[in-house]
């Protein structure tokens, strides 16, 4: 049997697919076992978990799983970088099952300087599914750390790292602001005024406008329960305005997003009050990346991709 | 005898000055005893400790005490204002020793919308004593919540919030920026690399580089322990440029510092890295406000005042 299994493998979680002889997803798994959550046994026991019942094929990870704090260091590499040069620098190291597990390096983008791990392997599965975006796209794959990258020539060149989702769970969780917050419902007038807040914050930026959660709630203008939402919309607004600013990122085309689906739909709600069209998400894009990386090394063989899906095909 | 105890009353501290008849401190308390970290016996028995054999005098009180969670709820007044209407609006309570303790209120601000407690009082004991910037100054009030304050014709006629204080100490102790860091020392280096690293955001703004601490870190280019101070200089230096991003506060003559001497004295590095110049910060601002309204409102006597320290006179 032909195949790959591939690893996303982050901080908080551990994500497995099997993948056919073709590319094509047959099953997925998710743990929360990300590299700092291990179950007994470490990342070993994590592994054979997770494939248990699978068939012995090759393995790639991607991810944190790759970092210092991971299994096996791999070193970033610079921008920019395409599937034959991420392929490449892929290190390997044998498992107590007598198999290897093959790690993909993170980047690093000199400007910044910045750090990616896993999101390099989703960019270049997200190019394999829509090969008129190889040339030149910009890219927001929403998360605990925002990434926005540019693509040029299949390559990813540039890219930037915005801290939204940490720091809403921050001041949702330890703040001032949302003391007296209860359970956080969803409520979109919150959310847009937040984000319009950001929007028009101008250069000064939107952190200038934090305190306003509060002064708005003392003004009896923004309920309690309302705060979290409302600076939800400040923050990604604030990522969309700040990275909109720099002129590093194209949006003459419509800006690509990869990841959850609630959060993207979060991220397309605010882009609308930017005048900003945002695509709809792509899915599992780390699948594909681990499977184009695993082409181009020779870890499954060219010949066994006889797909019906062209773009993710070796 | 006459005199004023004053009282500076906010959310984590309790400040008391005993001022003689001529507006002079004769002695200053601190307690720990903020409006949420009351002793046994609430407001009474903190008022009572803090003033435990002084003379009885009258008792003008201003911060997070007039606040809804405070001791008595003195509304915000909208700006601008100056002492006279900020005097015009002070609220009295009877407490357990039979005396009244009057509360300051606090101010609002419809452009933000934005509010304050306390720092409006140091800023009018701000212009007493030094009443060459009643006519147009400005102002910064470091802390957990920074205020910048636009003062013309001896009122408070704008100010904003930055959050710079309590950001620092959410990143600080919970984010995985400083997961490895260990005892904060001072470093000016690394302070002042976060500095111009805020200043050369551009319009993007800071937010956007609160990553390259943990890529810094990763290149070996920001040791762990430096990473706190890095981001002490980034947020600070955030704080400068989105304020001077404003336009709202003028910088073509020194601004001005009111707050504790060691903050204040990062502000002042800082802002060298802007070629901005801030004057030595003013200390026991609060004091003198609240004897500038006590006079105005006759809690002491105008006759009373045969100061040596014009400045600080009725």
């Amino acid at each position: 049997m032909s195949g790959l299994i591939g690893l996303d493998w982050g901080t908080s979680s551990l994500r497995a697919y099997w993948l056919d002889g073709a590319g094509e997803i047959r099953e997925t798994r998710t743990r929360a076992w990300g590299i700092r959550h291990l179950p007994d046994g470490g990342f070993d026991a994590a592994l054979t978990d997770i494939t248990a019942g699978w068939p012995r094929l090759p393995r790639l990870a991607c991810g944190m799983v790759g970092s210092r704090q991971g299994w096996l260091e791999v070193p970033y590499m610079d921008v920019p970088a395409d599937t034959a040069q991420l392929g490449s620098a892929v290190r390997s190291l044998r498992t107590k099952d007598g198999l290897d597990v093959h790690i993909v390096p993170g980047l690093r983008n000199p400007q910044g300087p910045d750090v990616m791990r896993g999101e390099e392997t989703q960019l270049l599965g997200a190019l394999a599914l829509r090969p008129a975006l190889i040339p030149d796209s910009s890219w927001i794959l929403p998360g605990t750390h925002s990434k926005w990258a540019r693509v040029r020539d299949g390559a990813v060149a540039d890219f930037c790292t915005l801290m939204t989702g940490e720091l809403f769970a921050l001041l949702r969780q330890h703040s001032i602001l949302c003391a007296g917050s209860g359970d956080a419902a969803v409520d979109h007038d919150a959310f847009a005024r937040g984000v319009i807040a950001a929007r028009d914050s101008g250069s000064a930026g939107a952190f200038s406008r934090l305190f306003s959660a509060r002064a708005l709630m003392l003004d009896g203008a923004l309920a309690p329960d309302a705060v979290p939402e409302y600076l939800s919309g400040l923050l990604i607004g604030e990522e969309l305005r700040s990275s909109l600013a720099t002129n590093r990122f194209r949006h003459d085309a419509p800006l690509q997003l990869i990841g959850d689906a609630v959060l993207c739909a979060r991220y397309r709600l605010a882009a609308f009050h930017f005048d900003l069209d945002l695509a709809e998400p792509l899915v599992d894009a780390a699948a594909h990346g681990l499977w184009q990386i695993a082409c181009d090394i020779g870890l499954v063989s060219a010949n066994s991709s006889t797909t019906s899906k062209e773009s993710s095909s070796c």
